[in-house]
Order: structure tokens, then sequence, then C-alpha cells
């Protein structure tokens, strides 16, 4: 992170904003652009935090996924949706965490044209670590205190709602 | 986007988070979760809004960032600072905006080892339609209540400031 900017940019643009006559989308650009940008300091901390275990959020993500589903494997297709990425971005992850022996692709074992994502012992393994510093050195350190966290979330769950993330 | 979801998959990995033990992690993985998720949603929608115009929101808030600065141009180091992105991240968005004629490098006239960015007449343009196409489209129509954006922009000034983005 570079020294502290002497102003907030984004206070700044909004007065920009109000100052050429768009005063009514004002608000929604700065808490739009807060977001963008407040979702790049967390995603490099994130990823500083996991690249000793190899991994990103994004990668870091696919594994936690796994882990969580009864059987340590999903479909791909299911992955994805739940994911809310595209299947090209799925497919470097996964393509990333097999080269580094972390899940492997298989057959599903009755339907022939299905292909599971499985976790391996090594996948596993770094799944636990992983989560173990990111649970200490973000989560429980966030910068953020827990009454903003949880108002957070209560806007951005009705916000992602409103397009469609889930039902 | 894909259908929605039947259960939030982020509130899913919150219970998940609590039933592993880490209940005191599990409000602060939620919201940086759904703050990811979030923007990767805004990011999507703002970069099909602005394909059109030949930009992506990173371009174009250089482009914007020009536009408001008194002579339309910027030393690189300011600009990297004030948009808080990396040198090499910000170097790749102006290749590209200079291979599509919306900016120039240029000499800075007193200092002789600084080079500026400075915005073209068709840069100038571009940032104008584009900017009018995100209005419309994305800051007057985002999904998210006037009171839920202002409160979003108040947590996330009082986040930013704690991670030393502003003074």
């Amino acid at each position: 992170m570079p020294s502290p900017l002497p102003r907030d940019p984004i206070a700044q643009a909004r007065d920009q904003w109000i100052s050429h006559g768009w005063a009514a989308e004002a608000d929604s650009m700065a808490a739009i652009t807060a977001l963008m940008r407040s979702a790049s300091i967390f995603l490099q901390r994130a990823d500083a935090i996991l690249k000793p275990h190899g991994l990103t959020f994004a990668r870091f993500e696919v594994l936690a996924l796994l882990g969580f589903s009864k059987r340590g494997s999903l479909p791909m297709n299911q992955a994805s949706r739940l994911l809310q990425v595209h299947a090209t971005s799925l497919t470097n992850s996964v393509d990333r965490l097999e080269a580094t022996g972390m899940v492997r692709r298989v057959q599903h074992p009755t339907d022939g044209r299905t292909r599971l994502l499985e976790l391996t012992t090594k996948g596993k393994g770094v799944l636990i670590d992983a989560r173990q510093d990111l649970n200490v050195q973000l989560f429980s350190n966030s910068g953020m205190p827990e009454a903003d966290a949880k108002d957070l979330s209560q806007i951005l769950s009705r916000f992602r709602h409103s397009q469609g993330d889930f039902l």
C-alpha cells in the first residue's frame, strides 16, 4: 500500500460529480466506487496471505467449497454456479489447482457425461492451513468493527438478492 | 448472470464457519466475501456498459481522473496513487488507452524526468459518452436503495481510512 492520500479520492470524485450536475447519481457512484476499491484492498491482503500456500483467493474459494461439500467433490457446473464465476475463470483456477495436486477431475460414478471436481489429500491439508491463516490474519483482523461488518453483510445481501444472486 | 441460487451461498458458508468452530470469524468472513462478490457483480455490469466505448472500468477511471484534473494531465506516479492501482496495472491501462488514441504520454514542460499522462480530444469525447452511459445505466439504476448506498459509503470510508487509503 502506498502512503495515505491527503484527501479521500472518492469524496473528491463525489464533489466533482455534484459540481458537474450529476448530483442524483453522486452517492451511488461513490458507494459503487468505494465498494470496488475496498474489494481490491481485501483481495490484495487475501492474496498476500494465501501466496505461501500456492493459492489465490479465487483458488482458495474452490478448495473451501469442495471442503464443505458432503463427498468432497462437486460437478464443475455446480461449482461454477455456487462460486458465481464464469466457467472459463473456474477452469483456469482448476487447471492451476490440478497442476499443483490439490484437486483432480474424475468421472461421475453413475453419470458418464458429468465430470466431478475432487479435493485430494494434499488439497485438504492446504485448505486447513490456508483457512487458519485467513481466519487469523484477515477475518479476525479485518480493520472493520463487528457492527459495520454486520451492517455491510445486510446491505450487500439485499443488493445481491436484487441482482438475482440467490432466491 | 446464471439463474439465482436456491440459497445464499455466503449465508451457507457462514453457517459452515460457525459449525466448524470459527464463530468469532464468521461475520467478518461473510462481510468480506459479500464485498468481493458484490464488487464482481458491479464490475461485470460496468465493463459490459463500457465495452462499446472501447473501455473497461479500470480504463474509464483513468480517463475520469484526467478529465477532473485542472490541466487535463497528471504525472504517472500521481495517477497511480490517486487510483490506488499498482504502477504495472496502470501501465497496462495506459498502453491500451494510448493505442486507441484516448490518452498520450508527454514530457513535463519544466521537469525533464517526469512524464505526464494527457487526455486527447478523442479521449475527452469518449469520457463524456461513457460517463453518461454509466450514470444512466449503472449509477441511476444500481439496484441499491439510496439509504443503503449512503450507509455503505460511510462503512467503507471508515474501513478505507483504517487501511491507510487516505488521511
